[in-house]
C-alpha cells in the first residue's frame, strides 16, 4: 500500500503526516517554526519528513503552503505569512530527503483533500472550496483535477471584488471579498457592532473582559452560539457576502458542489444559514435551474497534509 | 475531409454554414425567422440544414442558441429571445435531417470557435471569452475543453455581480455586470450623458437626429470614433466594469488568454483601451505575477456557426 | 379673519382651496388639466382662483408646483410633469386675478403645511420632510422658516446619492435616492421580486391579473397588507434607503423632527417600520445623542394647497 | 473697540488669542497640553485666558473644541481626542476667569470665522464648510447664523454616507465620507498605491525613507506637487468623494458658497481640481441651474480661535 507524506506549512508551525491511499493519517508530527527565519523553516520541513520517512516506507512528499506557487509546483514565489520569496523549496527538500516532492498552495491542497476524502467525496467531477480563515482562500476542482491555472495562480478567490470602492484590502485594492467574508471581517464587524450597541453585545463583551479590542473570532462564535445579537449579526454579514461569492462561482463554473471550509466554518449554521440564504437570493432569478448545494468542509485542519500527500501520490 | 454544419439561431434570423476541419465556411445560408413562432423557427433550422446537406457530404450538425441548454446538450431549457421553453430541439432536428445533432449555448460556441480558429488559436489549454452584445455572455475553455458545468449552465458570465444594489437586471437581481458592460449599458450611459451635457454630445446627437432616445449602439461607436466626448465616456464606463470582470476571471481561473467579442468589440480600442486599464488596475497588487492578456475576438459573427460545427465534429 | 387661496398644480389636475389662518380649507375646487398645454394650465389656475375669490374675501394666492422655482418665487424654471419652461406664472396669475401671488415648489409647500398644521405643528424650529410619491421630493424648515436656498433650489432631496454607480436616475446620474426610495422604486423592486419568485408573490400577482408588468404601487401596498412576502420585501428595500437618507439629514441638519409624506406613506408601518430600523442602524454609533424621531405626514393631499395658501399669507 | 478671546482646544495643544471686531488677532498664546488629563487641560485654558485678559480688556470668551457640544453651548458631551465626557467646561472657565463663556464645536467655529472674515466674507446668507484634516468635519451657516441643530449636533458632515458597505468608520458604520475624503484616507490611498505600484510612487517612497508605513499626509502633498503619480491619484480619490459630498450639500442646502478647509486644503488645486470636477459631474444634470462655487478656506489654523472669539462677542 502506497504511503506518501503531506506537509502543511503554516505561519508558525509545520504539521506533517504519513497518509495512505484511503486518505487516513497513519502518523503525524507537529513543530513550531519561526515565521521570519527562512532557513529554519526549511530545516524543520526536512527534519519532520526524515523522521516520518525513517519509520514508514513512503514514495513522495507533498508540501502545502500559503502563497503563490509557480506553475511547475517547485518554487514558492511569495508567501504572505512566511519570509519566502522565490524559494525553491521543492528541490531543496527533495535533495535533502531523497524523495520526489511537489509544492502546492494551501487552499488548493485543502480543496483536493475535501474532493477526494471529505465533503466532496461523492462528487466525481467538480467542486469549489472557499476557506474562511483569517483571510479567504479557495481551491477549484474541475474535470476531476485541481485547477492550477496557466500561471499557477488559479483560485485566488479571496480577491474577487465584493464592493467597488469598499474596504481596503491587504492586496492594495478596495473591496475584495477577503475584507467582507473572512474571519478578520467577522471580528471587525463584531467589534464595530459592540462599539455601536454595547447593550446588544453583552455576552460578547463579557467574553472579552469588557474590552472591544480584545474580541477574537472564537469569542464571536461562542457569543453567537449563546445568542449574542451583535455576534449573530456579524456572522450574517460575512455570510451575506460569502453567499454572493458562491453564487458567482455557481454562475461561472457551475460545479457539482460548493464547500465552505477554514476555521470559521466550525461555527456551522451560524455561518452557513445566512450564507445559503444570500446564495439562493442571488440565484433566485435562475431558480428553475438546478444548482450546486453548499456543504461544510469535513476534514478540519488535517485537510492540508492529507491533500498535499494525495497530490504527491498523483504527481 | 470531414465537413459539419453549424447553425447559429438568433432572435430574428438563422445562419447556417458548412464548415471544414480548418474552420473555414464552405457554404452558408441566412434566413429571417419570427422570434415568437416556435414551430416556424424549428422548421427553418431543418430547412437550411437540409439545403446545405443536399449539396455537401456532412457528418453532423451543431446548433448554437442563446439560452440555457441542458447538460445532455439536447434541450433548450429557456431562451430569452426565442419562444423556446424546454424545447427538445436536438431530437427534432436529428429526426428530421437524419444526422447527429448537438445543441450548445451561443456564447459557448463562439468561445470554442475563437479558441480553435480565432483569437485563441495559439492557446492550447485555457481561454475565457466575454461577448459584449446587447447583453453580456461568456464561454470558458479549460484543459482544452469547453466548460459546460455540472448542470450545463457554466459561464453565465453576464450575471456576475458588479455593483451591490446596482441597476436592476432583467434576471431580477440588482447590479449584474450585464447592466454595466453590455451594449445596452453603452447606450444607456451615452443617452444619460447626452441628456446631462448635450454640448459634449453634439456629434452623437447629430447622428441621432437630435433625439436622445434615438441613440443606438452603432451611433455611439461612430460618434466616439469622431471624438464625441460623451460617447467616449460611455465606452470608458463599460470598459471599467468589463476590466474588473476580466480581473476576477484571471484571479479565479488564471487562463492563458482573455478574449472580448460580440458586436461592441468592433469599436476596438475605444472599448479595449479602458478595459485594459481597468483590468491592470484591478490586478496591480499582483503585478509581479504574470497574467493573461486581453485580445479582441477575430471571427466576428461567423464564430457562432463555426464553433457549433466544430463541436458537432467532436461530439 | 384673513383668508388666502392655495393652488396645487399637478401633472393632470389643479386643486385649489380657500384656507383660513388655522389651516382649515373653507372651500375647494378640483379641475383636470392637460399636462402638455401650457396656456390651458395657466387659464385653469386663473379660473379656479377667480371662482374662489368671487365667493370669499381673500388676500393673496399661493401656487405650489413640481419643479424648480426661481429665488424670487415668481417663475417656474423647469417642471418635470408640466410643459413649463421659464414660465412667469406669478405675474400672469397676479395680473389676471388682481391679487398678490407667490409660487413655490410642491414639496416645499407640503413641508410648510406639515410644519404649521400637520405632523410638525408642535415643532417650533426645524423639520425635514421627505415626500415619497412616484419620485422623491423634500422640504426643509429651519429656524421656523422654509429653506429656499441661495438659488431657490434647496431641498432637492430626491437627488442625494444613495448608491455610487447605482441605478440610472432620470436626472442622468447613477444612484440617486429617488431610484431607491420612491414609489417607482417600490414597484420596480416588487416586479423584480415577482419575476424571481412568483410563488412568494401570489397575492400580488393575483391583484395584477397574473401580469408582473401590470403591478402598480397601490397593488404592492394592498398585497403587503395581506402578507404577500415579495411586497413586504419591496417596502423593506425602499425603507432601508429612506432610513439612510433620513440619517444623513439628522447628521447634517439635526432638525427637531423628520416627517415622511407622499402617497406611499399611506402604507404606514409597512414603510415606516423598516425606515426606522434603517435610520437607527445608521445612527447607532451616536446612540447616546438624542436625535429627531420619524413621523408620518398628516395632511395627505391637501398639504399642497394648505401650505401654498399659508406661504401666500406670510409673503 | 470690543475685544473677545477665542480659544482653540486641540488634542495636544491650546491656542488662544485676543480678537477684535475686524477678526484680527491682537495677541496670542499657544501651550501644549496632555490629551488624557482632563483637569490639566481645563487649567491650561483658564491660565491662557487669564494671561490674555490681564493685558487686554475683553468682554467674553469663546472656546472651540472637537466633539459634541450640548445645545446650550455649555458642556462638551464627548470629545474624540480629549478625555472629556460631559465636561461642563463653560461654567468652569467662566467661574475661574469671571467672564461670559460659550463653547462650540471646532468645525463650527472655523465655519463661522470663514463666513465672517475668510473665504465667505462676501456671502451674507449661507455657506457650508468641509474641513479636511485627519478626519472630516463640517460647519453650516444659514440665514447668516451658524446652524447648531435641535440637539446641538448639526453639521456632522464627516458621517454622511459615501459608500454603502464601504470602509469601516471609527463611528462603527461602514462607508462614511470620513473614510474616503479625509487626510487619513489620503494616506491610506497613497500607501495602498505605493504598495501596489512602487515604481509609480518613487518620489513618495523616497520622502518616506523607502517605508510605505512611514508615509504621512504632508509627504503625499509634497510628492504630488513634485509629480508623483501615486500621490496625485490619492488626491484624485479623496477629491472624487469630497466633490460628491459637496454636490449633496448643494442639492440639500443650496448655499451661496461651499468652502473646503482643514490641513489638507493646503495642497490647493491638487485637492480642489478633482473635487470640482467630481462636484460638477454629480450636478451636471442640473447644469442649467446656478449653483454655489467651491473655494478654499483662507484663515488657516487661526480660524478656530477667530471664530470662537467672534461667536463669544455675538453670544
Amino acid at each position: 500500500m502506497t504511503l506518501t507524506i503531506g506537509v502543511d506549512v503554516g505561519g508558525t508551525k509545520v504539521a506533517a503526516g504519513v497518509v495512505d491511499m484511503a486518505g487516513e493519517v497513519q502518523a503525524s508530527i507537529r513543530r513550531d517554526t519561526p515565521a521570519d527565519d527562512v532557513a529554519k523553516t526549511r530545516d524543520v520541513i526536512v527534519e519532520v519528513v526524515k523522521e516520518l520517512a525513517a519509520e514508514h516506507e513512503v514514495d513522495a512528499v507533498g508540501i502545502g503552503a500559503a502563497g503563490w506557487i509557480d506553475a511547475a509546483r517547485s518554487t514558492v514565489l511569495f508567501a504572505p505569512n512566511i519570509a519566502w520569496r522565490n524559494e525553491p523549496i521543492r528541490d531543496y527538500v527533495s535533495n535533502a530527503v531523497g524523495l520526489p516532492v511537489i509544492v502546492e498552495n494551501d487552499a488548493n491542497v485543502a480543496a483536493w483533500a475535501e474532493f477526494r476524502y471529505g465533503a466532496g467525496r461523492e462528487a466525481d467531477d467538480s467542486m469549489v472550496l472557499f476557506t474562511i480563515g483569517t483571510g479567504v482562500g479557495g481551491g477549484i476542482v474541475l474535470g476531476g483535477e485541481l485547477l492550477r491555472g496557466a500561471h499557477g495562480i488559479a483560485a485566488e478567490l479571496g480577491h474577487m471584488l465584493s464592493v467597488p470602492d469598499g474596504h481596503l484590502c491587504g492586496c492594495g485594492r478596495l473591496g475584495c471579498i477577503e475584507q467582507y467574508a473572512s474571519g478578520n471581517a467577522l471580528v471587525r464587524f463584531a467589534r464595530a457592532g459592540a462599539r455601536q450597541e454595547p447593550d446588544r453585545a453583552k455576552i460578547l463583551l463579557e467574553l472579552a473582559g469588557g474590552y472591544v479590542d480584545a474580541v477574537t473570532g472564537p469569542m464571536v462564535t461562542a457569543a453567537a452560539r449563546s445568542g449574542d445579537p451583535v455576534s449573530g449579526d456579524a456572522f450574517a454579514q460575512i455570510g451575506r457576502w460569502l453567499g454572493i461569492g458562491l453564487a458567482d462561482m455557481a454562475q461561472i463554473l457551475d460545479p457539482q458542489l460548493l464547500v465552505v471550509g477554514g476555521g470559521v466554518v466550525e461555527a456551522g449554521e451560524l455561518l452557513l444559514g445566512p450564507t445559503r440564504r444570500s446564495y439562493l437570493d442571488a440565484l433566485s432569478a435562475r431558480a428553475t435551474i438546478p444548482v450546486a448545494e453548499i456543504r461544510p468542509a469535513e476534514l478540519g485542519n488535517t485537510a492540508g497534509l492529507v491533500g498535499a500527500a494525495d497530490l504527491a501520490r498523483r504527481r
